[in-house]
């Protein structure tokens, strides 16, 4: 057991118990001689984030072929890159993802890339949370289909269980994938209980090829293919009519925002309010650094208040509470971790910050500041699962991450 | 002599040499035994920032009245609060503000507040530079007008100098300041060769009620009026048309471009690189922190590069390149400062970055890495004029600081 005392909480002071994974009792003041204390005075308790959209291996491209393009930046840049990756580089790929994940709060992220084997190892060995996909992406070849239904169905069966990874499915798109492929994983994914995610609607071209392929749009498309629902989540979603939204809410399907990507790609600006007010599920995601260029769901934060308030023309929109919630409780809700709340009963997911750091001062209002003005210098400690993985700023084999990061970096420039 | 040994410059290791206040020599190996020797090895040098539209004093509402409208956020959070601000609270609030700045990279701000000595005790103090202006704003009252022109001249003719402290006057808006107020400023910005500042065309509102009141926009209006030219700075500009445009453009009149801020009030959105393709000489602000909430120009220039993709609907705009120059070499330009830029005959104003931090890395685009993924753990020294202001993340009096600045809280409540 861990007691966490004198902690800040809603601006009050606390103690907390932590009780194998769990928040076990939440009082003023909490007396357990056998729990190891922690001296939380000057700091408060926060939800971690949980940050449904990246692509934790791209790390290695973060700043390459800046301010291109979609086609040339793709072309010339990110697929000669890629295709040198091979799956040994990944699991040093995906620990430097989540160092710096673990550095800005996120304790949760949903992946999507290729060779899953070293990220499930690295989400391991870093004690986070991981949503690990099997990503299919078949071009509509057949014999990728068929390739790509043996291997998801490996990956969902693997004998392989960690309490802290969930094993899902996903299909990139709806330009990559064939109807086959996606309404099988779909099947998959309801057969065995699991998710699945499918990046929609990201620009209006993919919109548009979608209408003159299958006359209709994406999220039509998705639906009439009944791959819609509470377990489906979709990345992006910038572009959606009303029709649409109306789909999304009645079948209960999630949305990972990614305001950063979208506008550094030039996909477009999703409006954030309008689906809030719909009553969509919506969360927070990063994307791949290559089109952010940062894991920090702080930094996302921002960025989706202020473009929700400009999208929707009023300063009433991306309202702090809201925001907050989507990069954290909406996010484990989506994948049914008990977790984005600092409540008894729950994971103890969790960040610790330094009230006295320059940037939370004044505490008018904490989320607020964690929103706007915080950075990763305002992060102390963070716990996954009842365990810390970052404690008093230090993250256990940092140095040794970094050199294995610079060697895969530099055999890949080869 | 103060000798950098083997940091990193344009991506190659070289020496560096400060004499006095200024980078005497860069060279690959330079040996002077009497320097004091800074073992840099590991770090690369970088301009500072210089951020030219900022309220210091107000770090105080940070997080106050978030998510409403501009006119309840002034009168029911902003405005009596202000009131009771005393001039002996303006030194603490404004130490605490250059404590953020330097964190962030910042050694030159341009201010605009009330009870101007506090704010200029604070940046001699820090050891920054300050553009510190008189802020005068009449509401059109003939005695406030005289009582505002008195207290300017006394600011600019007072014998108090300081190199790193610029005199200068400000005007607060066409729509608080009479135009005999304004002219008046104008003319003796010009026969004191000093800088005028003024709010230009931040909202939609403002260039409307312009003109009703004058039959014309305010950039026309200010032109009528002969106060555009070089040392003439305008904060905000985002409403402006193509006449306006030309008029800035042909009198070289400076831009301080406040992106968040204007998102966060519902300003509007800033053409970021309609205005760069004509030409116009632009700066990055941060504004003040209650509507920002950050001083952090590093986060400020990962907003101006998104949004001015978003603005022109072209990942082509808001360019690595332009955007590290607004935050850094235009702004130090606009007052005449010979910095912003690491080169021989420069002010030794510069960072030093650590480009082991998980940020910065992988090093495939240095200012990209800064614009896009950096944050304020990234930075580990800020010279500024020559002197150290931050050494290995140290600040002196921080906490001393960060105390006083909580009493000044704690008194405000009251």
């Amino acid at each position: 057991m861990i007691l966490l005392k004198n902690v800040f909480l809603n601006n009050k002071v606390c103690d907390i118990l932590i009780d194998g994974n769990h928040l076990a009792q939440i009082a003023d003041l909490i007396d357990m001689p056998e729990a190891q204390v922690i001296d939380c005075r000057g700091k408060a308790i926060l939800p971690s984030f949980c940050n449904t959209h990246t692509h934790a291996s791209m790390m290695f491209l973060r700043g390459i072929g800046e301010d291109k393009n979609l086609f040339d930046w793709l072309n010339q840049d990110i697929f000669p890159r890629e295709a040198k990756l091979k799956p040994e580089h990944i699991y040093p790929l995906s620990r430097y993802a989540i160092l710096e994940m673990i550095k800005t709060g996120t304790t949760c992220f949903t992946d999507m890339y290729f060779y899953i084997p070293g990220t499930i190892k690295a989400v391991e060995d870093m004690g986070i949370r991981g949503i690990i996909p099997y990503l299919g992406m078949d071009f509509f070849d057949d014999q990728k289909t068929e390739e790509s239904i043996r291997e998801g169905i490996a990956h969902i069966k693997s004998p392989h269980t960690n309490e802290r990874i969930t094993k899902a499915l996903c299909c990139h798109s709806v330009y990559t994938c064939s109807q086959k492929l996606i309404q099988t994983f779909s099947d998959l994914a309801k057969k065995y209980d699991t998710y699945l995610q499918i990046h929609v609607s990201e620009t209006q071209k993919e919109v548009d090829d979608c209408i003159q392929k299958f006359g209709c749009r994406p999220v039509e498309l998705l639906y009439q293919w009944g791959v819609m629902g509470p377990k489906t989540l979709f990345a992006h979603a910038v572009h959606l009519n009303d029709d649409e939204i109306a789909l999304i809410k009645k079948t209960g399907t999630t949305l990972a925002h990614c305001p950063t990507s979208n506008l550094k790609l030039g996909s477009g600006q999703m409006g954030l309010q309008k689906y809030l007010d719909a009553g969509l599920n919506l969360t927070l995601g990063t994307d791949g650094v290559s089109s952010n260029n940062s894991l920090s769901m702080i930094s996302e934060m921002k960025l989706a208040a202020l473009s929700a308030k400009n999208k929707a023309n009023s300063v009433l929109a991306g309202k702090v509470d809201d925001i907050f919630d989507i990069a954290t409780k909406n996010g484990f809700e989506a994948f049914s971790i008990k977790a984005g709340e600092i409540k008894e009963g729950n994971l103890a997911d969790f960040i610790l910050v330094d009230m006295n750091n320059q940037f939370l001062l004044p505490n008018n209002n904490l989320q607020s500041n964690m929103i706007y003005a915080a950075d990763s210098s305002c992060i102390t400690d963070v716990f996954c699962n009842g365990k810390p993985v970052m404690t008093n700023k230090v993250i256990p084999h940092e140095k040794e991450i970094i050199a294995g990061f610079k060697d895969v970096c530099a055999a890949l420039k080869k």
